[in-house]
């Protein structure tokens, strides 16, 4: 079941970023196609695809549109079962969609805390809320090499996402994470000289500059 | 794989309900334990089992935990697997967890801005967010008797949860959600008649009651 794979993308979108490793990891030939959904127009593809949200990422597999990145990461998992990425076991992979609806629930919005914080105070608040969250993403981890255990899996993907947004963050806020999670910081090196990752991760400096451009957009 | 099954649970909560209707679609045998988590002290066990979130439901299948209740769902649906309640194939799947994934991130959130909204103007425009909310979900419902089609299934159990504050939602906000979606109402009416859902939804008056003390406390 291999099929026409299309991704609507956006370069420095953490949600596009799960979906191109996910079909890098699997081995899935893609086409990407750039959205510029910042201040442009969205394509008539996007708006159809996904009429509700109107984001990216959309999946289109034989034309038929998948939705949301942990769910794209899942579906392109069932879709290529080779090489799976979820675990088997119905209590780990409970484990596993914990810690991704947890990643999904914390770390984005204490991240926005920072970028689109209004004044030192309230961006301090939201640096130490981060580093609580990254420090709870620590305890899961343990002292594996990665989330699943051994192998690289489904929450090593959902948790690299927003780690593409981390250097803008650190910067804005001016911290270094590896100063109070050196585990997590190890585990991110590690990922990162995956060729999955290696190729579909952006450039975190180019990530910085658009961060600050959207904080005086919205800030 | 049956063994001892337990679940901190709440009354009046549309998360838990989705555990509980499940528990008693698949016919397994289950200690419910309720949690005051409203005034009172949390207890021990819970704070243990889920000491990120602290919140019910949660589900101790011998003596493990399994935390948030559309993983809860899912997770009884792999557990034991006679009579699945998720699709079998990767693409309805995928469309089934999209869909549980808009019903947490809309009728919630709106419902919410119902009861604890500060005046008239805030109400009835949350009023008209949840009308959308749910017309969105008649969409995905179509002509079908369920949202997976014939069976009743993982979205339907989802999407009841909330339902269980609708008719405070209706009282508060003084609107009949039946006058704009008569099909989702049906819908509803449907679902109300199966024994796993008949047994375990809540006095939707005393829900009511307790949504106006929560108002208070928290408006």
């Amino acid at each position: 079941m291999a099929g026409a794979v299309v991704l609507l993308d956006f370069w420095a979108s953490p949600f596009c970023l799960r979906a191109r490793i996910t079909l890098e990891e699997k081995g899935v030939a893609y086409e990407s196609r750039e959205e510029e959904n910042l201040l442009g127009q969205k394509s008539e593809l996007l708006l159809n695809s996904n009429p509700i949200h109107k984001t990216v990422p959309v999946l289109l597999h034989n034309g038929r549109p998948v939705l949301e990145s942990a769910n794209i990461v899942a579906y392109i998992d069932e879709a290529f079962p080779s090489k799976p990425l979820l675990p088997t076991t119905p209590y780990e992979r409970a484990q596993a969609r914990f810690w991704a609806d947890y990643i999904d629930k914390s770390v984005f919005v204490t991240g926005k805390g920072i970028w689109l914080s209004k004044g030192a105070e309230e961006r301090e608040a939201a640096v130490k809320s981060l580093i609580e969250d990254v420090k709870n993403l620590e305890g899961a981890l343990g002292d594996k090499d990665f989330f699943g255990g051994d192998a690289f899996g489904y929450v090593d993907i959902i948790a690299l996402g927003p780690t593409s947004w981390f250097h803008a963050y650190e910067m804005i806020g001016a911290f270094k994470l590896e100063d109070h999670c050196p585990k997590f910081s190890s585990w991110l090196k590690r990922c990162l000289q995956r060729p999955s990752v290696a190729k579909t991760y952006p450039d975190t400096e180019k990530v910085h500059q658009l961060v600050l451009k959207l904080a005086e957009m919205f800030g």
